[in-house]
């Protein structure tokens, strides 16, 4: 984490992760103050639906999306039951990207997944300069995130400007897997909209087996391509397209048929 | 509601404020229409989750939101259980800001909250020179708001020339706060993403009390600054960042914990 | 399926319509790639609440949609049960738009519903020319309907390069409605937001009926005009504002009401 290979250009996309919700104005308010902030920012909803003051599933996928924007894009994830407290801000710099969240252990996946990055506090005066010196106490996404993603979309604040590097950010909330002789152990950290069981195992801990199967609920469960593989109803393990192990259910929600949820144990054994 | 100081010129921004829901296409094809009556129109979603025909909580919304926009933003707003009947079509300036509705009381915050506002019914004539001459029955947000919105936004309708200014529109839904000697007692507008209840009490409500305290389910609750003031899990009562009073609890839902919902009374005593 | 009356000149303009849900970032990175792709792409979403592996509902509000986008809109739906599998690529031309989708009957009820349409198969050079040579088998909607929307929408890819022509694709998955005489006999598609309850019986099926009366889980409704044509609470049928039969119960679910889901038989009769 002492510096970036790739220096940040703004492009002018911004991304937003949150567990706001759409049912409220929460999101859109943010937005307007971005758009206020600079009038051409290009703004992508990454998901809105994260469990509520469960900052590591907005880490865990950031650290999985971030590539498939462009180069220079500000992603802002604000999961922050701390909000109002002492905790910081930290921005990460990383592979031509920038993050802004609150320095709640969020980022630590992105850190551990990219290459090469470099990780600052956001300074008062950094604030300041930018006019936010009274936010609310319990809205920063608004008040704090928004004008500061707008300044540093528009290039008004490059990242150098944000606040001192710093060596360490709070750590992140899931152990990673565990990986043995002939078995790694991992957790499922979401379940997606289709009812499948998306773990923390990536494909690079599944290098070191032989004729790998995932042993989950008491069942064993070849390692397919894709959910066609198999017939409609059935079982399988795959590695998704985001590069992790993935438990599904052709056609159905693995979830509800083998009753797990968030927080499951997941094994991968050389057969 | 006889003039405004601050004269509406349009920044090419929309919002939407519906009880439309996302899993049908009815807010796509509204943004269709917009895109075709002003190509450059830049929308935002304030939301699209009021309860079903309760135009109450839009205009609450809307009243505590709008600010946040860039001035010159048109904001509509289709909560609409009339449609297709006689209700006219409201068109409020304030503070730079244009709101479009039925009148059927969905505006009223917005005037109430406004320093000064200009109401107008939308004419029969304004809407046959934008080509809306034989609408659905069923679905003005597409075939009325829509156009309306566009060329609003776009700069080629001024607020003057939707129609005649008019007196008075259709009241509010939600009765004011009763402020009394050593107490207030409002009304629970919505409950939010996080199961925070939401109140139509306002900071300026409880400037006479002496030492404030939340009566609501038998609990007194103290007013604190934010949620991480209290142990998660403990109830609170706050002054939110939309300026009205919310019953919370950190990192829990308060309506679940104390099994209230929209409608439910709240006080405010001095201890 | 022939020709096109009306050349496909892109307007920039990209719908997307999927069964992805927005509770995880699937919609967000499809967004990052289109983007990337075409960073002026105007992209707006239809729906991501398809219900899970049933494309026919994607292509039913699809064929009632498509006319209010500008000409020249791109509308990508992805739909997807056969992901990874052998399936083909439809890229159909109607109307001046152009509709990519998974040939998997999706795209049916917009071929049926078109004036003209002409049917393509996206050809693998097509695709490798877009550099798109290894998707992941999993997720086409981020790694091959959104590079291609992109290229198309952008005007880098015309129709007629995107394959060779093709007689039929796989037809839709919802039968016609029945007309007799003296009666019409359809399906409930889809049960809105609202609670209505919208069938894939047309306006045109019920000319030749005298007092038409919709006959449904026991009760005969009159055809009315709008919701508040009747009192809150009552049922009525309407002709809706996407020119489908639509049974409805004014400011209710008539869908509970009546305790009729997807799929439920509809008929309407001569009085």
């Amino acid at each position: 984490m002492t510096g970036t290979a790739r220096e940040f250009a703004a492009s002018g996309v911004v991304t937003l992760t949150t567990d706001f919700g759409l049912k409220d104005p929460f999101v859109g308010v943010m937005k307007g103050r971005l758009v206020e902030g600079f009038p051409a920012v290009r703004i992508i909803d990454l998901t809105h639906e994260i469990p509520a003051h469960w900052p590591a599933e907005a880490g865990f996928w950031l650290s999985r999306s971030f590539r498939y924007f462009p180069v220079g894009t500000v992603h802002v994830a604000v999961v922050d039951p701390g909000v109002g407290s002492a905790r910081a801000i930290a921005a990460v710099e990383a592979e031509g990207h920038l993050f802004l969240a609150p320095d709640n252990g969020l980022l630590a996946p992105v850190v551990e997944s990219a290459s090469v990055a470099c990780a600052r506090h956001v300074s008062g005066d950094a604030l300041l300069r930018l006019g936010v010196d009274a936010p609310s106490a319990t809205f920063h996404g608004r008040d704090v995130f928004a004008p500061l993603a707008a300044a540093v979309a528009a290039g008004r604040l490059r990242p150098a400007d944000l606040g001192d590097a710093v060596n360490e950010l709070v750590p992140g909330w899931i152990e990673e897997p565990t990986v043995g002789v002939g078995q790694v152990t991992g957790t499922v950290v979401t379940v997606d909209h289709f009812g499948n069981l998306i773990t923390n195992i990536e494909a690079r801990h599944l290098e070191a087996l032989v004729h790998p199967v995932a042993r989950v609920a008491g069942r064993d469960l070849p390692l397919r391509r894709t959910y066609s593989d198999v017939r409609p109803g059935d079982y399988l393990a795959l590695v998704n397209s985001f590069g992790v192990l993935e438990i599904a259910r052709a056609e159905r929600s693995a979830a509800e048929g083998l009753g797990l949820a968030r927080g499951a144990p997941v094994a991968v054994v050389s057969r």
